[in-house]
C-alpha cells in the first residue's frame, strides 16, 4: 500500500435519541446560525426539537439551501453572520446543507473582497481557518457529516466546484437514523447508490497490496447490496437505516481511501449530468457506472474478479445452483459455470453491479429514460476534450472514452 | 446496533519514510522529553534518526520504560518535566512506552500530592487534561498509537490498572512498519496474536445487528490469519509488516467497538498470568482464548458459526476437499462434512482459532509448557471469587468458569 496521512477529528453521536448532545457540544453563550434546506425539517418536527435543545441561545435561521447548494445562496449568509455576531453554525439537513455550511464557515473567515476566490483557488482556504460548526444529519448519502469536503455549484455557469480545508471538519455530527424515516424513497435509494459508488471509487481500481482496506470496502459493498433492496421493501425498518447511515458515513470519512489508488471518474462525469440536466446525483452514478466498468474492464479486471468472489460470492469452482450469499452471485454461478475465464468473470461482476443498480431504480437507468438525447450529451465530451482531462486511477479515461460511456448509457 | 459516540483525533502518518513529519508536528521551540524503553532504539539507529529530525530543539531523554510499564518508573519522569520545563513528550517505542507516556502526560498535569490517585480513581484524570505528546511506533501490537488508553502495572503489588482520559490521545503517531523489521520474531508473533484477540474481544459476542462492524472485524481477522504464518516465514517482507501495523492499529482505535457488545474476559484473565508469572501478554491470550471459547460455546455459538462461514470459509454445503480460503477452513470442511450441526460447526470454529494460535507459538500454548502448576493458578480464581467478578459480554464467566478455563489450559 502507499504511505498515507489520516486525520478525522469529527465527534460522532450515532443512534436514536442522541440530539440532546447539542446542548453540551454548543457553548451556552453561543450565537447560532441554524442552516437548513427547503423546510422539510419544519414538517417533520426536527426543527422544533433542535430549537428546544438549543434552549435560550440566540438562534438565527438561514434556510433555503438547495440540493447541489448554490454559491449565490450561500454567500447571503455572510452579512447575517457579521450583523448578528454569530459564533457557531449548526447545519440541520443532508449533504447539500452540510456542504453549503462548510463553505459558509470558511467564507466567514475570508477577508478578501470576493469569496468566489475560495472556490477558484482551493489553496486559499487552507490558511484562513473556519468558524466552528456542527451537524444534525437528516439524510444518509454523501458522508459529508464526517469529512471536510464539499461540492458547491455556481448556478450562473452550471459548474460544480470541490471545496475543502483543514478547518472544515464538523466539530460534531449527530447521526440519528430515525430522522431519515420520513424521507421519500427515491432519496433513500439515491443515498444507497451514492454510498455504494463512493466505496467503489476507492476500491475498484488496480490491486494495491492493501488487504485491510479491500476487506473494509468489501464489507461496506456487501452490506449495501444486502440492505438496498430491503430498504425499499421495509421503509420503516430502523435497523436498515442504521446500517445505511453507517455505510454512507464510512464510505467517505477518509479511511478506506488511505493508502490506495482512487478513481472518481464516475463522479466527475455524473456531475456534468447533474449540472446540465438536473438529474439526482445518485441516479447519475447508477447511469454511468456499469458502462464505465465495462469500458475499462481490462484495467479493472483483477479487482472485478476479487469483487465477484468475495462480495457477489460467485466463486469459481462452486457448484452451479449451490447457495450463494447474493442473488447476483447465484445468477453469475448459473451463467458462468464452474470454470469461467477471467474476462468472463470480470464481465459477470460488472453485470452483477449493473443488476444491483438497475434494481434500485426500477430499471430506469438509461439517459433516454429521462428524455436526454445524444445531441444534448455532446457538450460533455467536448468539455473533456477542451480541458484535456484524463480520468480514472490510470488516467485512461479521455474524452473519447467519456463519449463511448455516455453513448452506451443512452 | 447500540447508540455510540466516536471520537479519535489522532493524526496518523503511515508508511516508510514518514519520520520527517516530526519536524512540522512538534513546535520548533518545544522542550521535548523523549521517552523510550530498554535502549533497542539506540541499537537500531532509530534514536539517532529521531534526534536528527528534532534538530536543535531541547531534548531530554527518559529511557528505561519496561514492558508492562511500572508506575514506579513512570513517576520518575515528573520531576524532570518540571525542572527541565518540558512542553512536549515524544514516545519512541511500542505499546508499553506509549502507554507509559500517556500516564506521564496526564500525571504531569495533576496537582495532587500522589499521582497514584489517578490510577485508583480513573475519573480524576478526566478533568485535568494532559501534556501534548506524539509517538513513533516501533512495534505493532497494542494499538496504543491510536487510542487514549493505557495499562499500567504497580510493581509493588503485581497489579495492572487500566488508565485513560479524554486528553491522552497522541497528537500524532508516526507508523513506519520498516521500524519493526529489527524485532525478534517472538515479539512479532505476540503482536499478531494481541491484535487478533483485540478484534475477537469486540466481535465474538452475541449477534448485535451490526453488519458493518462485523464485516470490518472479519476483515481484520481474515487478514491476521493470512499474514500471521507468512510473517514467520518471510520476516523481511515489509508489505506483511504494513498489513500487521494497520490491523493492530484498527483493532483498538475504537471503531470496531462502536455500537456492539464487548467481552475482554480473555484479557482480564491473561493480565493475571502476566502479573503472576511474567508471561508475555500475547502468549497469555493464546493460552486462554481457545479454552474460554469452548467453555462459553453456547453463548458464542451464533458468532462462531458466522466466523466459520465468513473467515474460515468452512461453509456448510461446500464440497469436502473443495478449495477453501484458509488452511483451517479446508480442515474443517473435511472434518465436518457437508451438513454439520450448529454445535459441531461452532466447535469447529473454536478449533480453527486454536489451530491458528497453536501454529503461531509452535505448539507451546499450555501453561505447563511454562512450568506453571495447578497450585500456582489457584490464587487467580480465588481473587475472582473474592471480588465477585463476572466477566464476558453476558457476565457468564464467574470464578468457577475461570477455574475451569485455567485448568483446561494447563
Amino acid at each position: 500500500m502507499n504511505a498515507f496521512e489520516l486525520y478525522n477529528p469529527v465527534r460522532v453521536f450515532f443512534g436514536e435519541g442522541q440530539l440532546f448532545h447539542l446542548s453540551e457540544q454548543i457553548p451556552a453563550d453561543a450565537r447560532v446560525l441554524l442552516t437548513f434546506g427547503g423546510g422539510s425539517i419544519h414538517r417533520t418536527g426536527i426543527y422544533d426539537e433542535v430549537r428546544k435543545v438549543l434552549g435560550d441561545r440566540h438562534v438565527v435561521d438561514f434556510g433555503g439551501i438547495e440540493p447541489n447548494p448554490h454559491y449565490e445562496t450561500l454567500v447571503q449568509a455572510l452579512p447575517i453572520i457579521k450583523s448578528e455576531g454569530i459564533t457557531f453554525i449548526l447545519a440541520v439537513g443532508g449533504g447539500s446543507v452540510i456542504d453549503g455550511t462548510k463553505f459558509i464557515a470558511a467564507a466567514a473567515k475570508y477577508e478578501g473582497a470576493d469569496p468566489w476566490e475560495l472556490l477558484k483557488n482551493p489553496k486559499l482556504a487552507e490558511g484562513i481557518g473556519a468558524m466552528p460548526f456542527g451537524t444534525v444529519l437528516t439524510l444518509s448519502a454523501t458522508g459529508s457529516e464526517m469529512n471536510n469536503g464539499a461540492v458547491i455549484t455556481r448556478a450562473e455557469t452550471h459548474e460544480k466546484f470541490a471545496f475543502h480545508s483543514p478547518s472544515t471538519f464538523p466539530v460534531f455530527s449527530i447521526v440519528d437514523p430515525a430522522y431519515t424515516l420520513s424521507l421519500p424513497m427515491n432519496q433513500v435509494v439515491n443515498g444507497v447508490v451514492d454510498a455504494f459508488v463512493h466505496v467503489m471509487e476507492q476500491y475498484m481500481t488496480y490491486p494495491a497490496d492493501a488487504p485491510v482496506q479491500d476487506r473494509f470496502a468489501e464489507g461496506l459493498l456487501a452490506t449495501l447490496m444486502d440492505i438496498g433492496p430491503k430498504l425499499r421493501a421495509y421503509p420503516k425498518d430502523l435497523r436498515l437505516r442504521d446500517d445505511l447511515a453507517l455505510c454512507a458515513m464510512w464510505a467517505l470519512n477518509g479511511w478506506i481511501a488511505a493508502g490506495v489508488p482512487e478513481d472518481w471518474s464516475t463522479h466527475l462525469i455524473g456531475h456534468e449530468l447533474t449540472a446540465l440536466f438536473g438529474l439526482d446525483h445518485g441516479l447519475t452514478l447508477a447511469i454511468i457506472y456499469p458502462h464505465l466498468l465495462k469500458d475499462q474492464i481490462e484495467h479493472k479486471q483483477a479487482k472485478l474478479i476479487q469483487f465477484a468472489e468475495r462480495v457477489l460470492d460467485a466463486r469459481t469452482g462452486k457448484k452451479a445452483g449451490e447457495q450463494s450469499n447474493t442473488v447476483t452471485g447465484t445468477m453469475l454461478q448459473k451463467l458462468l459455470g464452474a470454470n469461467p475465464d477471467p474476462h468472463m468473470l470480470a464481465t459477470g461482476a460488472a453485470i452483477g453491479i449493473e443488476t444491483f443498480l438497475v434494481m434500485m431504480y426500477d430499471g430506469k437507468v438509461h439517459l433516454s429514460d429521462y428524455g436526454i438525447t445524444k445531441e444534448q450529451l455532446q457538450p460533455i465530451w467536448e468539455r473533456f476534450e477542451q480541458r484535456r482531462w484524463r480520468l480514472g486511477e490510470n488516467r485512461t479515461i479521455d474524452a473519447e472514452a467519456v463519449k463511448r460511456i455516455l453513448l452506451a448509457a443512452l
